[in-house]
């Protein structure tokens, strides 16, 4: 059986650089997993005493923390600069981007829509930021929702771009002004046509991720469209040998939050089962 | 055979409202045709003494010059405002509102993308206020143009919205920020609407209304794609007696510039032609 990488897959930008960040500030904590995927959590806690807590209530005072690469709400950041602590912000800036844009185009009075999940953290932060935010998966979901003449629309960073389309298609159909930002970031889209690709060749796809992490699944979508035998994976030990039985071409890809060290376990597990 | 009406038809709000401008501005000149319907136009001159001047050199001095409804290019209303003539505005609101907001955008350091027709007078009229507009007519003509990360667009009244939104779901896939102003005109819609089911019944379809109207032109076009008989006229004298043979429903509609006594006019002649 013959493995193929795609061409694009991975950690982004905002991941490498957050886990730099952490490296850098040893003996602090994260408020929330740094990124979605618990085995490098796991390596940052060993290595640099890196630790993970949850609730702000946890955070003991002069501790360094350490904000996550999907940023938090405006109100929690807040509470953690009232307390006596170091914040160090770890934030992707694609993601303090609609932050920022959602922010000031509530000042200046435009309705604010935003295509995210409600329940992505990434999203509870972009939408503390702006004034009564309407969050929508689905043009279906945004029918009927009070909107003013003048909107202004963000897209969730991990969001496919066929969809953030139709949402501002309805938006244009119906308001007056609508204020597109485009902060879908290229890193998905590369991960994903790159899986989309492989995905085409392959008889098998080791998908490689966090099975909470957004694009992770999304790139398992987009692999089981055109290879059925598609499975996510989040290390080498869920690996199954029937999987690759009678299989020729093996694709692998991973998220933007699977450090390399996973991905390279992964594959040498791969090349022991065939044997 | 039995003729039916579009729902909707005939004069938009714009042109009523330039019309009685005109009308209570007796022995004026309007610069350019006040709107694109000669017929009415020579009504208004026969009536009103309201006559058409196409240069400004021709208008004289201490005359009264109305602006025609599509607006007239900012450079020649400053001329006009050089002469000791006095300018009544019949712009439509609804033109004058696309010349300001690329006014606005084009201060605001936007690129200003128009999608409408260059050759028409309003693009003329709204591209004047702009700063080094793109002017295109398909997502092909806007490939390789040169535009900054800020992008505000507008499009002429009178086009159809599922093109306009091409030019915008190109523009987002490109561009960081793209401000859409939606200024394509519900009268064109309606009117639109109407005519595209009344085609669906009738097996013939008579669109009244000018040959250089672009909304007259449009509606042939959608007519013509469920009725393969539609025809344009411009007046009664233009309807031909076979046209009508053995045909059971004749639909009729007009485009927004055409005058209530044109259609009657058309609607008498059809029933003569039936005896």
């Amino acid at each position: 059986m013959e493995i193929r990488l795609a061409k694009s897959y991975g950690f982004c930008f905002g991941v490498k650089r957050a886990i730099k960040i952490a490296e850098e500030s040893p003996n602090s904590v994260t408020f929330g997993p740094l990124i979605h995927n618990k085995n490098e959590i796991d390596r940052l806690k060993e290595k640099y005493n890196v630790e993970l807590v949850e609730e702000i209530d946890e955070i003991q005072e002069n501790s360094r923390v350490v904000i996550r690469t999907h940023g938090i709400p405006k109100e929690k950041l807040a509470l953690l600069k009232e307390k006596n602590v170091e914040v160090i912000d770890a934030t992707c800036p694609f993601v303090t981007k609609p932050q920022e844009i959602v922010s000031k185009m509530s000042e200046e009075g435009y309705s604010i829509v935003i295509f995210g999940d409600i329940n992505h953290p990434e999203i509870k932060g972009v939408m503390s930021y702006a004034t009564d935010p309407i969050v929508v998966l689905s043009v279906e979901e945004l029918e009927g929702k009070p909107l003013k003449e003048k909107v202004a629309t963000v897209a969730q960073t991990t969001r496919k771009f066929e969809e953030y389309q139709k949402i501002v298609n309805y938006l244009m159909e119906h308001k007056k002004e609508v204020r597109v930002f485009n902060t879908i970031c290229n890193a998905t889209f590369e991960n994903q046509d790159a899986a989309r690709e492989l995905s085409r060749e392959a008889d098998i796809m080791i998908i490689i991720g966090g099975k909470n992490s957004s694009n992770t699944k999304q790139l398992f979508k987009i692999c089981k469209e055109n290879c059925p035998d598609s499975y996510l994976v989040e290390n080498a030990k869920e690996l199954e040998k029937e999987w690759f039985e009678g299989k020729k071409v093996c694709g692998i890809t991973a998220g933007a939050s699977t450090p390399n060290w996973i991905i390279e376990e992964v594959i040498e597990n791969i090349k022991k089962i065939q044997v």
